[in-house]
């Protein structure tokens, strides 16, 4: 089993002081949920999610997802649940499971459509996915951008006076986009906090204002893996977060270039990765 | 475009008042993506995800997502983003987008699978959504549970002194299952909330103790339509959460008898369906 929580190096600003010291992050890896069925002589199978999840109760995901989606409606119509240790490469064995239905349960793929994953033929671990990510998108470039330490203690003041139905509600995710001396230049809300980071990017995008390469961009929550993806497509160098960052957003974002700054608070936050473009 | 906040009735407990009051919730509603591609004379269309999200910025959520996932790289390839008003029934014309491709880009659908959803042939709205998970699920059976305002102020506490990892990262989402008397039974942590209540659910079926029509679940943060549906689904009559519910959430649990309590504080909550399962 993988570990749960992973200790990394970072920079600790608080008031005047930086400290390089540890922080212990919590894991996030890709889960890829297969389904065997069908009669004895002619079982098949097919993947039916890949969920970033933390590694931890995989048998009781898998389940739970099945039972919630409509698949399985009892213990008894599940055979088994295993890794798939034998069939894929490195480290991603920990990150595929079979589940066994029972082989009289009628399950039919096509009815569960709308969740079915195709993924590629390789092993599924946060290595593979790093590694599409830097397919599809460009490293960030901009290795040039400096930002002070007081410009990012600013942040999050204005992002607080600019949220509109939050103050309400308290019910969304909110994201800005700032320049490089904390001047805010665009501002989404959502339910979903990958809907609010889509609709700033599609702004932007309807601007011509990609890439966003001199821009820093402020996360209402945590940072995980899928929104540092967005942010790497957009060009954004610098991600900073009131929440806190997980492995393997911190993993890409080293491996794209990104700086990541978590726990922003009024006088002080944590830097993960990219620690030179934060100055005095 | 549909409202970004709505009103709901709601009964304030804070110490030994309860209040019958209103208070503003944030509109989730689905939105269906679609896209339409390929020459002038034989034009496609395919419907590439439904996402649960605040309405408004539509039109820049519907590009920032094609865009993130790599069908577009620039404006210039979008020719329209419009509502398909004329085709769905009832209040689902602000819930569906079309967004049509200039002719020329040469777009797969094959190539982005994974994302794809195929919907019903009925509009997508709540109000569909709802009818959806009550086709696929119960109606929380369980009217004769009261749990009281003690007992609920109570859990939090609970939940906090349990949460393992989160204690050490910050970064993850919890959920714990409780009996009426405010007892934790089971404890789930994930980067992903819906993964930790497919956990904590998954576990119950194991367990075989299916459905939890006798107990209290409680999340660390908000409340999305996703979650109640999940619980609804395992039976369980009463969800609270520390954080704020969405309007769909709270539709879906009115139409399946599910109490729902946000903004759980130590002195306090709200609740704001099925009051009556919660006494003094």
């Amino acid at each position: 089993m993988a570990e749960r929580v992973n200790p990394v190096k970072i920079k600790k600003i608080l008031g005047d002081s930086q400290t390089l010291t540890h922080d212990l992050i919590v894991v996030e890896e890709p889960l890829e949920i297969r389904v065997g069925y069908g009669l004895e002589a002619q079982r098949q199978q097919v993947t039916i999610t890949v969920t970033m999840r933390t590694p931890d109760d995989d048998e009781h995901l898998c389940l739970g997802f099945l039972y919630n989606e409509g698949v399985i409606s009892s213990s008894k119509e599940v055979l088994s649940a295993k890794y798939c240790n034998n069939n894929v490469e490195e480290d991603g064995g920990d990150n595929v499971m079979r589940v066994e239905l029972a082989s009289d349960i009628g399950f039919k793929p096509n009815d569960y459509k709308r969740n079915f994953y195709t993924n590629s033929s390789c092993g599924v671990c946060g290595k593979a996915s790093i590694e599409h990510v830097k397919q599809v998108c460009e490293p960030v470039a901009n290795t040039d951008l400096k930002v002070s330490v007081k410009t990012i203690l600013g942040l999050e003041q204005v992002l607080e006076s600019t949220q509109d139905i939050f103050k309400h509600t308290g019910g969304l995710h909110a994201c800005g986009l700032f320049d490089s001396h904390g001047k805010i230049l665009l501002y989404k809300e959502d339910v979903g906090r990958h809907n609010a980071l889509d609709k700033l990017i599609g702004s932007l995008l309807l601007s011509n204002l990609l890439p966003a390469d001199n821009n820093i961009l402020l996360l209402s929550g945590r940072i995980s893996f899928e929104l540092v993806q967005k942010a790497v497509r957009a060009g954004i160098p610098i991600i900073a977060a009131i929440g806190a960052p997980s492995s393997l957003s911190i993993a890409l974002a080293k491996e794209c270039g990104v700086t990541i700054i978590g726990f922003l608070k009024e006088r002080g936050f944590n830097i993960y990765t990219g620690f030179d473009r934060i100055i005095e």
